[in-house]
């Protein structure tokens, strides 16, 4: 096959550039992939694959960067959603689906006795420490360094716009380092409503790093002890590695639990959950926004989580990950190539482990992307329930063609 | 006809209270109508009509807090929705979805060079501070005392889960009053980054005020003087007085305007606008989301405004508004009721000029419901262009019969 162009989505990105401060901004920046490699523009969908305004066609193996769980148009989803949307929607007052979701949120997540609802991750996690802070009274909160928990000016990777205050309530620490966390909690006082945390260290242009073992214990008991909130931020796992939250994945216990991305199949919706002894302070934190409470995403959310718990949707996620995680790792010793896989089989991350400026990850990357398969360079990966073994075997194939390219051009 | 009554609503809300802090939280909660006399669960909408769970049918003078600008169901922006829909949506790139809407901004709003999309109201007017204070290198903003420009710490209405420092590079002033401003710019050592004004004050629980003569040039011309941004928060008031953006009806002139609500008739989106000399600063804040790019909301918008400029829509909401708010007043002084009724035509509001407790509007605004029209007591309305001079007249009747209520139980 002739490798891919993209003649359509680079005089669309002309267009896009002269209107739209950067063309494209934020996370789906041609700069965050590999510019001139990989198509700028989608034109449709359909289950694990997309088309580009090009044509060109991708297994993707990044889902919409993890909305899509079951997979582009999934019927189920798109029927609920559709049946929803012909009663209508953006109403005065809330559906009985937002008392559903809520209530099947908490039957399905074990540490759940109460949900909210928003429109984006960065909406719930901003939330959550406000919620810890009215609980407590206390104003600190500390994050992993290097950890993503949205645009926020309180934790945003970027550096534009800011103030002095916007991070004075926020302290640092080393992912799986309990011991930091402690320190700082007796450093500042005491005065630390919240600790967040990922549930798996997923930082941007670096391996995936799994909690430590008794890494979540140990912040567990740090919690327990000082009174502190312990929140965890599911928005990029969550719906991928267990249906009562990704903590409950590695064993650990929160105390509220952040979800957006997954949790409708694509729809736009986020959502908070939480132990009963927090409510009443949930209650009092004021959190609204036009659409927060329209069903048409509530319905697909509903609709998703039923089929996800019909179909066993995160085994078989696990399986074809795994699949992917080990092909490429056979495939890249066989070239000589020293592949890093890491991550949990459902969201799998790549680099190569004797690198430090990125070059063989893109090259890999865009020669699989002109290829027809979409493997980001700098960001983890997502696979759906709509990801067949023929779909991960035909990605490992081009993968094979990518690494022998890199094997060439770069020795080892 | 018999009063209306709420059993399912009522019996909704305790399911929802035990799994929703607050049950119902935000603007839509029933402590903010008058509880026991509103439904608190909608079931389906069509055009400028409502039906709750217990069957009652509203004309809805709310239209969704504002984002239903054509009415529930429209069938060309549906239309344009379930086309996108079907090719999908949540892609891993934009689409040609959103130069398209950019473009179109651009054109329909004079001060518009550029453009950019979120999914709340509050996304875009944090957002535009920071871009403020990344293109003047400044920290402080003014805003108007009693102004809403969402749920985030610098300017939510809420008082939980806040620490000292959200609102420290916070400045108030009272609207219309200019000299303040300058006063606040000349205290701070000119550290003003923006001011950011609602093009009409339309605070909660008031009356609606609109710009005194010459106050928009002298806020133009401080901002001239200190090189200072002026953003225009027409999330609430957008698409309702004309189609270059609120302030254009003022004859004010902004340097950034912020949009959500009535931009995609109900679908979930917001959109900043801005001059050129803005772009650069604009594209060096890091912005996005999960779902910021996905392009059914975009394609609801593209259809929502086209629609909005073949009918002149805004013409007939002012016009309905108009013959709404005349209406009232005519109606209301009949009984001897000093019937306040401020705001825009399409954007109405309504007190009772000798009250200061509430519980004539409320009274009113109960009995309205209760026969089928929503009126909120505390919140300004709003008109789409699906409402009919028969549903305004219907809306006057049955206001009728409330103010008689009113004008017996209180005197005057």
């Amino acid at each position: 096959m002739s490798l891919y162009s993209f003649p359509k989505s680079n005089k669309l990105f002309e267009r896009a550039a002269a209107r739209i401060p950067g063309g494209i901004p934020g996370h789906q920046s041609p700069a965050l992939t590999v510019p001139g490699a990989f198509p700028y523009f989608a034109e449709r969908a359909q289950g694990c694959r997309y088309w580009d305004v090009d044509g060109n066609e991708f297994i993707d193996f990044m889902c919409g960067y993890g909305p899509i769980v079951l997979g582009y148009n999934h019927p189920k989803v798109e029927a609920a959603a559709a049946a929803q949307r012909e009663r209508g929607f953006c109403f005065n007052h809330p559906s009985e689906r937002t008392v559903e979701l809520a209530e099947k949120l908490c039957d399905i997540i074990p540490i759940a006795d109460w949900a909210v609802f928003a429109r984006n991750g960065s909406d719930i996690t901003t939330w959550s420490l406000q919620v810890a802070r009215e609980h407590t009274q206390r104003n600190k909160v500390i994050m992993a360094r290097g950890a993503y928990h949205g645009t926020h000016a309180w934790c945003t990777p970027g550096h534009g716009g800011l103030t002095m205050e916007d991070t004075n309530n926020v302290l640092m620490f080393t992912w799986n380092n309990a011991d930091e966390i402690r320190d700082l909690i007796i450093k500042n006082d005491k005065d630390v409503a919240a600790i967040i945390l990922t549930p798996y260290h997923h930082p941007a242009f670096g391996d995936s790093v799994l909690p430590a073992p008794g890494f979540y214990q140990a912040v567990r008991s740090i919690c327990d002890e000082y009174g502190i909130v312990m929140i965890i931020d599911d928005v990029r796992a969550g719906f991928r590695l267990n249906m009562g939250g990704s903590s409950e994945y590695f064993g650990g216990k929160a105390d509220m639990i952040c979800y957006s991305k997954a949790i409708a199949n694509g729809y736009t919706l986020s959502a908070g959950v939480g132990r009963k002894e927090l409510k009443n302070a949930a209650g009092r934190v004021f959190f609204t926004g036009s659409f927060w409470s329209s069903p048409v995403e509530l319905a697909a959310s509903l609709a998703t989580i039923d089929e996800m718990l019909a179909t066993n949707a995160i085994d078989k996620m696990l399986r074809m990950g795994k699949m992917l995680q080990d092909g490429l790792k056979q495939r890249g010793e066989a070239h000589g190539l020293q592949v890093s896989v890491t991550g949990p089989p459902s969201i799998p991350n790549m680099t190569f482990a004797n690198e430090t400026n990125f070059r063989r990850m893109q090259r890999f990357s865009a020669e699989c992307s002109l290829r027809g398969v979409f493997f980001h360079p700098h960001h983890n990966w997502f696979i759906s329930a709509a990801h067949e073994e023929a779909d991960i075997k035909k990605g490992l194939d081009i993968a094979d063609e990518a690494f022998a390219i890199v094997k060439k051009e770069f020795g080892s």
